[in-house]
Order: structure tokens, then sequence, then C-alpha cells
């Protein structure tokens, strides 16, 4: 069986990785020629709404999947007339669209923070009435790692922001003050198996991932599950979606969701039985899921804008490096590094020697 | 770092999937045109002897390994006049050889079955005289999976032997009526370091590996261990060598190296920390070695000439699946099945399961 897969990065690269000794194979569509998911598959050089090039992906995949959710509706209408698409349109213009995310989330009792639809800057004036301060507002489409959003604080920051961030539409968020970001990995298959992965907390740098540490046994792991299920279900979705939530003490706040494998769930390559990615494509492939048991105790670190002494890292016993063959740019995730060790004083020290490490270029 | 690889099966390409991750490219020398290896890397397609296949893999890569030990002397000699290469030319030379190997083992005190050098049948004659029945005879040059190699249990299967096989060098052994078939992967660094998987125990079918079980704790590991140790340093030896012994009771007999990753090491993808394919690939590009720790229960399964079922296979949990992207034929090769499970009692039962869902076709 092949794969098309539509984004050809690093979650594609490594989607092909754990995939392609179950005996599929994979092609990707991309604009840029040198993407680096074309290492491990068919690359085909197009842009992504661009038809000759999805002609091309449609006639020699037996299913669809794709790597980013902002997929133009078109594409994805173009390729599901012709094979399985997974996930669907449907789940794919949810996740995309901030409110009707949180619309979801609202529909099936799961609590998020206080929001407002903006389409105007009275829009906006009415939501700082209602909601209040602080507060962030933020596209409802197209943004990741912090772009497209802006922190509110006062009637002043609210002025003109209908404008500042493009007249496009836009929600605007109360402000939680939550004590941590947890990301649940989930996935579904074709029959409705459902299996989660352990919550993880997230830390961010300039908007960006920092850092992810798996919780075995979080007491708000069932609720988490709870929560993503009555998605997964209401879609009828196949495949990974990962949930973003905040934590304020034991109520657990849907933030957003992402309709594919997750920079936050990259830890279960080493860290779990089965991972993420494996666990994506089997969904899609129609194969059953496997494992999402973790190891003790597990991290995941970004490598951002500029390698580290990749010497030195291998020497920390459990440290695993993943480099994604992509040149280095400040702000760019080129790499990342899972850390596996079941000595509790070994992982604590090896957390530090491992960020000591970094050389990290944010930009 | 780009690692050039000569030969191009299975063995390259699970090289490459543990490796891109390091950030090092890959290529492969082989003379047929679907090399599965082809999939993770730049495929030359040539002779192992054509010297302009040999050229421009020297000309596009900073180090070169092997596939497999049967290496024209020539081209080693070829490539290590400009690149690194490990192993080196000595190593492979005395592993592609019965009796150099031998010879090794008896000079550092490692005990061996008897054994004959025969390069005439007035030699056989005499081996039969000194050593008697039953007795292996091989060929001392590219014997492999049983292949180049007899059993004889009378001076009838004696006559003509020498003939019958050739007329080429060949080695007499004394049949060992050993226990198991016990081999250890072993692993060195440029810089001497040394790290060995447990030993593991094996179990042919016509003389193809059909079974490999794990076996931590084992009480000759420490003897393996330092057997492997002593040939690892007398021959300065970079990369990943596999020692097959043959156990009697308390007592290990070195049967043969390889030096190279090993069918009876394929369990380390999943059931170690760090890979044989990643340690040999760190060893030769100068990385340090990787953890060798096994997880608790593992075992291998060769899937040989027929696929079996894949769905009904990744429902048995702890059962990853591995194929090559190789057209099956009978008694080739064409995937594996590593099965990991903690639970002893769901260990005992996942190998009879899988046992079942095999449709091995050894020809």
């Amino acid at each position: 069986m092949k794969i098309g897969v539509v984004g050809g990065g690093q979650l594609g690269q490594m989607m092909a990785l754990d995939c392609l000794p179950l005996g599929l194979s994979f092609q990707f569509l991309d604009p840029a020629i040198d993407a680096c998911a074309g290492l491990v598959g068919e690359l085909i050089v197009a842009n992504y709404d661009d038809e000759q090039g999805i002609k091309a992906l449609i006639a020699s995949s037996d299913r669809v999947t794709f790597e980013f959710e902002s997929v133009p509706p078109a594409t994805v209408a173009q390729i599901a007339e012709q094979r399985p698409v997974y996930p669907s349109a449907q789940a794919l213009e949810i996740a995309r669209d901030r409110l009707l995310e949180k619309n979801l989330f609202r529909s099936l009792g799961i609590e998020t923070a206080p929001f407002y639809d903006v389409l105007s800057q009275q829009d906006l004036n009415q939501a700082v009435k209602e909601i209040g301060f602080p507060a962030i507002i933020k596209t409802r489409t197209l943004g990741y790692d912090g772009k497209g959003q802006k922190v509110l604080k006062s009637v002043e920051d609210a002025q003109d922001c209908f404008a500042e961030l493009g007249s496009v539409p836009l929600l605007y968020e109360g402000f939680v003050n939550f004590d941590d970001e947890l990301s649940c990995i989930a996935v579904r298959s074709e029959n409705g198996d459902c299996k989660f992965y352990p919550l993880v907390k997230n830390d961010h740098r300039q908007s960006i991932l920092h850092f992810s540490i798996v919780q075995n046994n979080h007491p708000l792991q069932a609720l988490g599950e709870k929560q993503a299920k009555a998605v997964l279900d209401k879609l009828d979705y196949v495949g990974v979606m990962t949930f973003e939530y905040f934590r304020k003490g034991e109520q657990l706040l849907a933030n957003e969701v992402a309709p594919r494998v997750h920079n936050s769930g990259h830890w279960s390559i080493e860290g779990a039985d089965v991972s993420q990615f494996e666990n994506h494509i089997r969904a899609i492939a129609g194969l059953p899921l496997g494992n999402t048991h973790s190891s003790k105790n597990v991290a995941m670190f970004n490598i951002v804008g500029k390698a580290c002494d990749e010497v030195k890292l291998l020497k920390v016993e459990g440290a695993h490096l993943h480099m994604y063959h992509k040149i280095e740019k400040p702000g760019r995730k080129i790499g990342h590094i899972t850390f596996v060790q079941e000595d509790d004083i070994l992982f604590a020290q090896g957390l530090k020697d491992i960020e000591a490490l970094l050389k990290n270029d944010l930009g």
C-alpha cells in the first residue's frame, strides 16, 4: 500500500521512517524541492493547490493523509473524491478554525476559556466588554507557533487591533492563568478503537515548543481521555488527533486540537511501545492500533535554529537524537532529542545536561 | 556526514532507517537495481568489483562500511586508500575465511570444535582419521545460511567430497552435539570502547535462522563477552561484530564471527535501548556508543519466502513488523517480527500466536 502525504516536512519524514517497515511506501506533495521527507519517499514538488500535483499524488496513492491542518479545502475535496482521506474534510475544517473547534468543545460539554467571535472592530470592542482583560486575540485560521496572535492587556491594546491582525476573522479569548499546558495524543481507527498516550506537560519559549515531559499516571489522564474521545467519536475521526489543554488546579480547559501527529508526541518514537507516527499511519492504512504505553521517565527537547554537539549529546545515556536534515535557520525546528532514563536521579541529571548542551537560536 | 555501504539489502536499509535521524545520509553500492536499501538512500547500481561504481561510492562517502563479509578484497583495498573503512580489510579477511577465524580463536585461547584445514581429498581423509565422525565439512569462504557445507557421518560420505564441494579450500570440523546455539552482538568504537548485547538463543530451520530469543542474565554472558572482547581488541575492530557460539553444558565453543550487523540482532530495534544498526553506524561515524540494555522478554521471528497476515500479526500486543520491501521468493528473508512483552504469560502465549501466523516458505 502507498500512502500519500500532503506536506513533506519532518512529520511526514518520521511517518515514513516508522512505517516503511510495515511494508508501506510513501509519497509527499510539497512545494519545496528540498522538503526533508523526500529522503524517505517520492516527492512531488508542487503547491498544495496545484491541480497537476494533486492528480499525481492521487494517481499513485492508495490512501491520503496530511502533515498539517491548513490544507486548501479544494485540495482535500479533490482528493476525497477519488481516495480515502484521513482525517476527513470535516475534521480538518473544524480543526483549522479556532471558532469551530471551540464551538465543538462547548457542544460536547468540554470546558474552555471564555471566547468571542470577532468579525469586526465593533465585535472586538464588544468582546472586551463581555470578557475583559487580559485576553488573547487570535486569527481563526492559519496561526501556529505563536504567529497570528496577540496578548491584550488594556483598551489601548485593543484599539485598531482588528485591522492590525489583517481584518480577518478573529477569536477573542479570556486569558487563562493556567498552571500547566498539557497535551494528549489520541488515535482512533476506522472501526472506532481509540488509544491515548499519557498526558505530556509542555513548555514553550517565544511561543515555540521547547520541552515536553511525559506525565505517567497523571490524575487528569482519565478526564483528558474522556474529552478527547468525545471529540474523536463526534467527528468519526481516523488517525492521530492532538489535544492541547490548560490545567488550572484540577480543571482541564480545552485550548485547541491539531488533526495530526504533533511535536508534543515526538517522544513516543523511543518512549512508547508504538509511536504516534506509526499509530497514525496504522489508522490511515486500516491496520490495528499499537500499544501507547510509555516508559518510566521520558522527555523531549526541540532543537531549534542551530544544532548542538552530537558527540556530547550522545554521551548522555538515554539521549536519542533526531535531526530532520533541514538547513539551520533561526526559529526553525531542525531536530529533537528524546530522553528516556529509568533511573530517577540519572533522569533529573540528564535533563540538566541536555538543556546545557542546546544551542537553540529562536531568532 | 555521508556513509557509504557496500551492499544494499535489508541490513543497509535498517542501518539507514535507524541512523538518518542522527543527521547522517547513506548511499549503497549494489548490483541489483531494485536493492531494497535504495528506499532510504542513494543507490549506485554496479557490481562489487566495478571500478566506476566503487569510485562513485568513494567520491560521495565520508566513511564506508559493509553489509556482508564477502566483499572482493580488491574493492576493500581500493576504498581504504581514500576513505576510512570499517571493519578493516584485515578483519574482513579473517571473518570471511573459516580457517583464519578458527586460528584466531585458538590463538586467543577461545575454545572451538576440533578442526582441520582441507586443501585436497588427501587432507580430508587425514581429517577423518584425526577427528572422526560425525563432522561438518564447509567451504572456507562464501558460505551462508547452510550453503557450502555438508554433514559427514561415514567414510562413504567423505569419499569424493572435496570434488563435490568444488575442489576449493575446506574446513573439516568435528560435530559438536551442542545444547544451544547462542550469539552475542558486540560493538567496538574507534577509541576502543566495547559494548555487548545480551546473548541470544537461535533456532534454525533448513539452516536458515527461524527464531532468536534474548537471554537476559545468562550465566555464560560474562564468558561470551570476554571472548568477544579478546577478538575485537586483537583486530582493533570498529563496528558491530557478531559471535556465534555453541553451548554444551557450561562450555562455550566459538563457531564463527560475522564482521557486521546480524540477523540474530534484529530484535534490538525495539528490544534494546539502541539497536545494533545504530551502534554499528555510531562506531563507523566516530560517535559514542549507545546503551545495549535489553527489555525483559524479547524474541525475533524471520519472515521467509512468504508474508504473513499483517492485520492478525499487529493484533498481537507487542509484535512489531519489519518488511524489507523485497519480492516473495522461497527461502528469501523478506522481513522479521520483533516481539517485546513484559508480562511472562502474555509473552509465552504471544510466541505461540506469532508462530501460528507465520506462512514461511523455506523452499
